[in-house]
């Protein structure tokens, strides 16, 4: 047996409670190295002297490893277990202290592998309305103009005009209220908008004051009919906490810039020194942008401040839900605060973070429930993109994606195959309208929420910022245009996403020759994707093309 | 290369921050696998374009792994991070998708390794007291009598006779008092009590009253007066936090008792159905025990009554710490909680929690500070009682141990041989004293806290409890008697944590020929420790002995 690749942690994403008497556990492995894994478990106050067993089951695989899965249903959730696996030749048991071929249950307690008690402060919920929704990303002066009256004075740029990072082109939230039929009829079910207060800029990523809608994008009536408006189509709304740093605007940190250490206010930031020096080179920002300071979120006055806008939009507003921006530099501790008090003014707010990376120090249940999924992103890069990767490997990739987190977090994962901050994923295949109906198909499929970048309905293109953020042309928009075959397989995996349920279905992905194939198994009946980039034909599916069948019947295909 | 072995995770005991610009980074790989190991590493804003490089040191060895280790010192904590190395053939990359032969730094922004900035909030403090600290546990009702005035009517067993499970032989608070000095002749610095409050037992692990000292124990003044003299003498004092359950005479479980669902005390408990039943069988309790009524700390109001006490203690009786009882059958959501009030009321207490297996997901820096460390008493009683494991396996064992958590965490582990809930070591290694010796020379010079159990100075013998809780014989007490070579061991290992900082040193753990070495390098020079369990000399230590050198020269032996 292979020892070097043996791996269970207790209380991890190897072992977590999804309900007061069930807990999930998983065993790594090297592949193939297995003929069959069990746990032997019990209540830790009597394991010593009997075991249960049961077997399980392999459910994930990567490139090197199986992954080992199982539910123990529990009557006393006070549990101790020790796998006993076989490779064929021989039995082994695998503690906390390792492999070993005996293991002493009367000594157990000293190193059986537990879960003390689920308590259920410590289970992690799944947001009910996250599981099945499709989310839109609207980044707001590119999508739609709605206030005709409004001073257009600061706009700048033509809507359609290819955009600079200083465009202004008019885009606002009558414009966004304007078009909820629209995103509805596309199947949409919750929207999430980048920035709307106050800001010079035209992302409005530095907010010069939280507590009002910026002027060219409307006003607090706006969003709260936008909200409003919303609800009444049963859809959701989550806003962008910008908490990382804010605008040097802020009038917190004009007062610091004039006073110094004197401002009440300078402990807001982190300022090295005893003013901010001419040269503005001495305080920490956003990137090494120095018009957006940081916050000192370690201060508790600047999270009182946070934690109040947090809970008023949610309060005032009702909306649904917060993605938060360059989470990952803010501490675990600010995020924890967060949670509470979010979560307290609405429970099925949902918290996504902004990590690209490996999250799961913020996603064990105290922090948020979700994040960008740009793991996700890159694998569908190195597989449709680049071509670096091929259909055993993507398998393989996102399998070990999904082994990062909880079954319960990864049923709320936002994935996306672009973003505001990205190249277009229609760039990144060079325009190969297939292969980017396939990967939306993936996207719809994939255990997760799915979350398009508004305008991929009508295969928007560019590059990166600003190229990525172009206007919305609403001419070609809809189910006969140009782009009806785009409208259509989007509308039929909204569909599909809405009448099968999905996330608490079994997910697998497998690959036939070298076709990716990804099932899924619903209450309500099998879903299957086939992605076939290359360039024979496999078993039925024609070459660089895609397959979505449920029950055996092909649905969509492209 | 061996390619299942690799492991590392950011945010985790493989990456940590330990000061507001300096993270530890930790990488595993197979023994003997890699020639080299280092990390490229820049801001991550500018890692694409460019990176540093540092060499990491194979600072730990387990039976299968290596652990290389390297400490960044940064100016931009904004940490992106790849490992680079070589197997002796060729150079590997290691990133968050695993290993690979080349790596495109301009697109790593989707799967460098990070630690994304540094927030102070994030940063666990070392309790600097802790460090250098010698433990003594005292179990109350057995240690010595002090208050020759008390009713003495529920004392039920002599001085002395071997206890049973319902013993009571009249050990109190004032008795500790008078014990100070000697314990600070025996070079103690903190005392650990187990619990004082009021309660029927003996053991008094089942409370009735959190709020005052039980009548056998002495008083409320006495156990202030315990504090200030502890104080006076430069020493701390940890008291016992019972907060999983409680003893069936607290006055809201009788009111559950008396009046079911009506009583406003009914979800404090956990209580299936409607009242508790007749023979007591339908509610969650300590162990098996009908008589400890589980708390549900998932109920803000018992939180709330739980955290008065914790802080009660700390702000009006200035207490040093908690240890805390059947810990990891509480939420972590309480714990957080607890941290959070019991540090602000005093910074430097210590919170120590009993989680007998790996508790890393409760030492992460938002709950407790340390753990008893029954994993190292495991690893003793492998090694000097069972002989199952030899000093190679020793080395690797207690390396595994120190990979599970952040060297912050390992500097204030509480190590101990034994406890009030084991075997006493002595039996274990079945009254051979120079094994017991070279067992708390190991528990001194480790990493971490040394704890010994009251008695051990004179080598109380004993079963598990009821045995191992045998009274303290005064008469063979101190540096003349029957036991001047253990009272001689202890104090001089003491001294040495005191006027060296092991816990700021370099350990290094390793073997010559089957004998077990651990270096100490400090500040102040050098510790090793020498355990040879063979039957022959090695490298000038006798067969079956063991040596303490100072800076060369033999210090202490056995």
């Amino acid at each position: 047996m292979n020892r070097y690749a043996m791996y269970h942690a207790a209380d991890s994403s190897y072992c977590f409670p999804i309900s007061p008497n069930e807990i999930v556990l998983r065993l790594r492995a090297a592949k193939g190295d297995l003929v069959r894994a069990q746990v032997l478990y019990e209540s830790k106050y009597v394991i010593g002297t009997v075991q249960k067993s049961m077997d399980m089951s392999r459910a994930y695989q990567t490139e090197l490893f199986d992954f080992f899965e199982v539910t123990l249903h529990l009557s006393d959730t006070r549990l101790g277990y020790v796998f006993y696996v076989n490779d064929g030749e021989k039995n082994y048991y695998f503690s906390e202290d390792g492999v070993s071929e005996t293991y002493d249950f009367s000594l157990g307690f000293y190193n059986f592998f537990q879960y003390p008690y689920i308590n259920e402060a410590d289970i992690m919920d799944c947001v009910p309305w996250m599981k099945s929704a499709v989310f839109y990303q609207i980044f707001v002066d590119r999508f739609h103009m709605g206030d005709k009256n409004k001073d257009t004075s600061y706009i700048n740029t033509e809507w359609g005009e290819v955009p600079t990072p200083k465009s202004f082109c008019g885009g606002d939230i009558r414009g966004i209220i304007q078009k909820l039929d629209y995103l509805q009829e596309l199947g949409i079910s919750a929207i999430y908008l980048t920035p709307v207060f106050s800001s010079i800029s035209n992302h409005k990523y530095d907010i010069s004051d939280y507590y009002n809608v910026d002027r060219q994008f409307g006003t607090n009536a706006d969003l709260k009919e936008l909200v409003e408006e919303v609800h009444v189509r049963g859809m959701k709304l989550v806003l962008d906490a910008v908490f990382n740093h804010c605008s040097e605007n802020l009038s917190q940190f004009q007062d610091v810039l004039e006073k110094g250490k004197e401002s009440k206010y300078f402990d807001w930031f982190v300022i090295r020194g005893d003013k901010v020096s001419e040269n503005r080179d001495n305080y920490e920002t956003f990137a090494s942008c120095d018009y957006m300071p940081k916050f000192n979120t370690s201060n508790p006055e600047v999270q009182r401040y946070l934690l109040d806008i947090a809970v008023h939009y949610v309060k005032e507003y009702d909306i649904d839900g917060w993605r938060l921006d360059v989470s990952d530099e803010i501490s675990h501790y600010f995020w924890r605060k967060f949670r509470e008090e979010v979560k307290a003014a609405k429970k099925d707010a949902v918290i996504i973070g902004e990590n690209w990376h490996d999250a799961n120090s913020n996603l064990r249940g105290d922090q948020y429930d979700s994040i960008m999924n740009y793991a996700f992103t890159k694998a569908c890069l190195d597989f449709f993109a680049t071509g670096c990767m091929d259909a055993e490997h993507l398998v393989w990739r996102l399998n070990g994606l999904l082994m990062r987190n909880s079954s319960t977090v990864n049923r709320m994962m936002l994935n996306l195959l672009d973003s505001h901050d990205t190249h277009r994923f229609y760039k990144e295949v060079k325009k190969e309208r297939w292969k980017m109906k396939a990967a939306l198909a993936l996207l719809y499929l994939f255990r997760g929420t799915p979350c398009i970048l508004y305008g991929t309905e009508i295969l928007i293109w560019g590059g990166y910022d600003p190229d990525c953020r172009r206007c919305m042309n609403w001419e070609v928009t809809g189910p006969d245009g140009e782009y009806a075959d785009i409208w259509n397989l989007l509308t039929g995996l909204s569909k599909l996403r809405k009448e099968y349920e999905l996330a608490d279905g079994i997910q697998r992905l497998y690959t036939k020759d070298d076709m990716f194939c990804l099932e899924n198994e619903t209450k309500q009946g099998k879903i299957n994707l086939y992605i076939n980039l290359g360039n024979e034909e496999v078993a039925g599916v024609p070459a660089q093309s895609f397959l979505v069948k449920v029950n055996g019947g092909v649905l969509l295909n492209g």
